[in-house]
C-alpha cells in the first residue's frame, strides 16, 4: 500500500453492475479508500472462474454512482478484475471486494461463484481480496447486517493484513443484524448439489433441461462455513488457489515403481 | 464398480464433442469400459466450473463414434457431468474422463480450465475422475503419447484404485513418446498469467479488448507439475475441491477476539 495516499480498492460482483447488492458494497467500502468498480454488464452467477477467450470484451463508463469510477465490463468477474489491473488501473490495488452476492456461496458453492473467482484471481494477482455473499437470493434483499460485518472486516484488515495469496468467503446470514451472533472463521464445508433436471418440451416438441436440486451437507464438523451459518454466524473462509490434494501425493508417489 | 459387469466410463471435454483430442480419448479408453460421451457441441475453454443456470440446456444424439453412445450438449463442461449422471445415467459411472485437452492445464490453469473442472465436479459427485491434456494447441496435435499415458494409468487405476472425492490432473508434454521420461505426481506450481489486453479498434470506432498474456512461473520447487513437465515427465497432481486454506485459520481464529 502507499503510505500516505487512500487505498485504492477495485470492486466487483457477478449479479451485474446495477444489482442492489454491488450498490450497497460501494457504499460500505467508500470510507476506506478510493473505487474503482468494473462489474459484468449482465448477470453472471454460476460462471466460475470463466474467461472470456474467444470473444473481444468491452467496457463502457457507466455514470450509476456518484463520485465513483465505474465501468460495465460484458465480460466474466474474473475478466473484470482483469481489466481492472492491467488496463484501467495499470497497477495493482490495494484491495479487491467481490459483492455483495445475491445468494450464499458458502461450501463448494465457492468453485461455482463468479464472486468467489473474482476474489480467487485476486489472490492469484497478490492481492488481498474478500467475496461477501449474503444467503438471501432476493433482488431487494437488505444489505445492512452484510454492510455493517463488511465494514468490521475491513477496519480490521486494514490494521492487521493478512497474507495476499489468499482471500476470504465471507457469507452473511439472512437474519436481522441483531440476531446475528458474531463472525466464525471457519472450514469449507464437504457438501454438494444432489442435481435433478427438470425435462421440458419447447413450442416445436424439442426437448429442454433447466437444472435444479437440493443441496446436501455431508459434513459433520462443528467448524465449517455451513455450521457457523446455521447457528447464526457470519461465516468466513480462509481460501486459496492451490488444489494439490497434498495428503494423498504419498500414496501416489508409490505409482511411480509401479506403473 | 458392479463386478461382473464392465465398469460404465463417463468421457466430456471443453473442445467440443468433435475435437480430435477427445476421439482419441475415447480409442485410447474403449477397452476399458462402456462408454458414455456427453461433450459440449462447441469449444468452452476457459470455462472454468461454470454451470448453466439462466438458460435452458440441449442434448442431441451425436453418431460419429461407432459402437459409443454419445451426446452433444449446449451447455458447459459441468453441465456435462451433471446432465450425463442424473438425466442419461440415472447413476453415478464409475470413472469419469475429461480430455484430450488441446492445451496444457497445468499449475493455476487448473482453475480457468474446463477439461479440469468437469473431472473437479466429478471428484464432487464422489467418482475417480482424470482431466488430460496435452501440451500441444494444435487442432491437429499428435495424440500418441497421450493416449500411451493414459492408458498406463488407466490400467493401473483399475488395479490400484484411489479415493473418490479427488481427481487426477494429467498433462502429457509434447514430446515424441519415445523421449517422454515417465511420469511424476507432483504439486500444482505456483504461477500465473501475466495479462495484457490488446486494445483495439472496430469499424465503428468503438474500442474493445483481446485477452493475452505471458504465463509466469513463480514457483522454485523441484515437485511441481510445471518442472516435470519442463523435464520431460508427464506430470500427475492429485487434486481436491477444499479449497480452504487451513494453515492460515489459526492466525484468523484470534481475529475472532479482537473484531
Amino acid at each position: 500500500m502507499n503510505l500516505g495516499s487512500r487505498p485504492q480498492i477495485l470492486i466487483t460482483n457477478d449479479d451485474g453492475i446495477h444489482a442492489s447488492g454491488i450498490k450497497a458494497l460501494i457504499e460500505a467500502a467508500k470510507p476506506f479508500g478510493d473505487l474503482l468498480v468494473v462489474a459484468p454488464d449482465k448477470p453472471q452467477s454460476g460462471m466460475g472462474h470463466a474467461i472470456t477467450i474467444h470473444d473481444p470484451i468491452r467496457l463502457s463508463k457507466d455514470n450509476s454512482y456518484s463520485g465513483v469510477e465505474a465501468y460495465a465490463c460484458s465480460g466474466t468477474p474474473v475478466d473484470c478484475i482483469k481489466l481492472g489491473i492491467y488496463e484501467l488501473l495499470g497497477r495493482k490495488p490495494d484491495l479487491i471486494l467481490s459483492g455483495f452476492n445475491h445468494g450464499e456461496n458458502s461450501s463448494t458453492n465457492v468453485l461455482y461463484s463468479g464472486t468467489m473467482s473474482a476474489a480467487i484471481e485476486g489472490a492469484m494477482e497478490g492481492v488481498p481480496s474478500f467475496g461477501f455473499s449474503l444467503a438471501d437470493y432476493a433482488p431487494d434483499a437488505n444489505f445492512t447486517a452484510a454492510q455493517h460485518y463488511a465494514q468490521k472486516l475491513l477496519a480490521h484488515f486494514f490494521i492487521k493484513g493478512f497474507e495476499s495469496s489468499i482471500c476470504l468467503n465471507v457469507n452473511i446470514p439472512k437474519l436481522p443484524l441483531e440476531q446475528i451472533k458474531g463472525i466464525r472463521f471457519c472450514k469449507q464445508a464437504h457438501a454438494y448439489w444432489a442435481d435433478r433436471f427438470d425435462k421440458r418440451q419447447d413450442q416445436f416438441g424439442r426437448t429442454y433441461y433447466w437444472l435444479t436440486g437440493e443441496f446436501a451437507d455431508l459434513d459433520q464438523r462443528p467448524d465449517t462455513d455451513l455450521h457457523a451459518l446455521k447457528e447464526g454466524f457470519v461465516s468466513v473462509v480462509p481460501t486459496h488457489f492451490d488444489l494439490t490434494a497434498h495428503g494423498h501425493l504419498p500414496y501416489f508417489k508409490s505409482w511411480e515403481n509401479e506403473i
